[in-house]
């Protein structure tokens, strides 16, 4: 499927959206912090949220809001995560939806709260209602809200897909604090498609699973993670249930879009400069192929070789062996940029100059067989670079 | 018990070792890269060797003959690990043991082999041979043995401790890709207390999870991490078992050290320019103390913000909510050098400055407390520096 990466949470018909600086967020982009989306017919709603068990109050709101019943719109704030902030964050977080239920003109039950950044502030709530009052939605305002929910990313992240006739739109931001578990740091995602409500949340976290939970930036899980699937049926046609026609379809659409929007945050990784896919085929069975990709993910010393174009591939050796998972080393085989260097248990005659010019590219992967079963995995990183750690030794509380 | 710095493992009695410079250590300190270390009298052996599955030769050569019968002997390279290099690897480790019994006049069972370095390189026979042939070693050799064993280490490691009338010396390197599972990056330990084994090596596996397996500087573990402690009994005196009177002595010693050269280890960690203690109390259980301070010495983020002095401790709270240890959150504490930062799931009122101006010391301690129950450990990390990414983007295959 085409991704359309100038599509956003509006390409979708019947959503609106839009975003203003209200004066929280003091780095990044400081154009825009608080953005809202909102559906105008009522919504299915799927949703997974970070399993850190220290979270964001705005994950405590949504998760009983969600439970209690439908949804339909979401307010996001960005500069402050509004989390380990204790009762007077979970206080501070339904005001705030309180106030965007009033600017939208619908219930505040049917408003949900994401908000992202420094942990361990309370939320300027003079600030927050203002920046709320002056907030305008509109159909083109896709766009802005990605830009909005942006703290240390460097760009906005946005892209819709079509399948049949129905359109699926998304938004994502995340750039460290990358680790996601169940959930990654902030995806909305919007479709016109009429979808049943256990389907769309089976089919969410299916996915969810097979694209952001595989994506790590920095091995650190944040506690205000959120995937919000909005589903309004505005274009109509027969409900999608687990069994339609156009069931695959749109799981197809789902997994495309995740997977744009996680490799795109990969991409943009604090510091990062080149995006790093890892597939890891041959294990005994995909849980043990999708905890050595996470593994993979996170290693400084790789990390760090892949920023200087090294073929070390020891390092990716070293991280097998210590990893536990089933390996028949007769048969392990290691490949970077398609060039085997390790097989047989020694190393290959590969030319290192050769593979070092192939990893200066902005795109570095990283094949590994195991040879000791059917599964396989595809997960996403990036290299390790001094820019991260001026990122985040001056990134301040 | 008293640290003495200058301190070796030749302060034993009846322990020699020496080392020469072969040509194989193309980085660091280039002077010496081939070392020995004896006991005059024949020993009883402990060890402990890394968890990671695809190992250094070495470490096969080594459990083989630890297995068969006794051994009193030790030959090091630093500059190539001899791991990730199949059969030819364990005819290389075997040969160079062989010849470094030779030269010492005792036979190769005797003998065993550690190696340090870069993965997936053959060991260049000819210059171990050369190396092997012409080093010597003398009773002061212990210091010159320390500085052979370095890689990417910055300085030597030394130390010993008296208990009684022994004296129980050592040194260890490791300055990258550690994250010891069972063992460190090489730990030579020597005493000349007669030791029963059985003894010896329960001790010394005890004290290995509560020091060496306490500290990670980047969360990689090595193939080739060893500790091997040699006790010779040249100091005479009733052979030391688990019920003799000084028993518990032997083990403050041990502990006393292997917590020294720990702590030394992450100090020096690759481009580290502080020591973090990590100590966790209140935890439900020791094995969740212990995988919560595990956890924390490997935080990116964490890392980074102690690098730039930034009492951040929403990071660690993100890092103890991501844990999956128990924990009771209204009890949940944080300190940062002695400066309570966090309690009751709400941020206190401390001063930033204050807290951010002690971080800037060489020595940072983050004391967490977890409300759970009666459990607690202590682990050492470091910061995460610019200079880590640039000494492993450079550090070539």
């Amino acid at each position: 499927m085409e991704v359309d990466r100038s599509g956003s949470v509006t390409s979708a018909q019947g959503f609106v959206a839009g975003a203003v600086y209200a004066g929280m967020k003091t780095y990044g982009d400081g154009k825009l912090d608080v953005a809202l989306l909102a559906s105008h017919q009522p919504c299915t709603v799927a949703a997974t949220f970070t399993q850190n068990r220290l979270h964001s109050a705005s994950v405590d709101i949504d998760r009983a809001k969600l439970a209690a019943g439908p949804v339909r719109a979401v307010v996001v704030n960005a500069g402050i995560a509004n989390s380990s902030t204790g009762a007077r964050g979970i206080v501070d977080g339904e005001r705030a939806a309180e106030l965007a239920g009033a600017r939208l003109g619908i219930p505040a039950s049917e408003v949900l709260i994401c908000s992202t950044g420094v942990i361990g502030h309370f939320l300027p709530m003079d600030k927050m209602a203002a920046g709320i009052a002056a907030v305008g939605v509109h159909v083109g305002g896709g766009p802005e809200f990605a830009r909005a929910i942006m703290t240390t990313d460097t760009r906005p992240k946005h892209a819709a897909v079509r399948f049949g006739s129905y359109t699926l739109g998304g938004c994502c931001k995340g750039s460290g604090m990358i680790h996601p578990n169940m959930a990654t740091m902030l995806a909305f995602l919007t479709t016109d498609a009429p979808i049943e409500r256990g389907f769309l949340q089976t089919t969410l976290s299916d996915v969810v699973e097979r694209t952001f939970n595989l994506l790590s930036i920095d091995g650190d899980t944040s506690p205000s993670d959120t995937v919000l699937l909005f589903a309004n049926g505005a274009a109509d046609g027969e409900t999608i249930v687990a069994t339609s026609p156009n069931a695959v379809e749109f799981a197809e659409a789902l997994e495309t879009l995740c997977t744009y929007l996680a490799k795109e945050m990969a991409r943009d990784g604090e510091g990062a400069t080149k995006l790093v896919e890892f597939r890891v085929s041959g294990a005994a069975n995909l849980i043990e192929a999708r905890s050595l990709v996470r593994l993979l993910t996170t290693s400084y010393l790789l990390k760090s070789a892949i920023h200087g174009a090294d073929p070390n591939w020891g390092r990716i050796v070293a991280v097998i062996g210590r990893s536990g998972v089933t390996v028949s080393e007769p048969d392990v085989s290691v490949a970077i940029c398609g060039v085997r260097v390790f097989e047989h248990e020694e190393p290959t005659a590969f030319d290192p100059g050769e593979v070092a010019t192939a990893m200066q590219g902005d795109t570095v992967v990283i094949d590994i067989d195991l040879g000791a079963g059917p599964a396989s995995a595809t997960g996403w990183g990036c290299d390790l670079s001094a820019e991260y750690v001026s990122i985040n030794a001056d990134y301040h509380t």
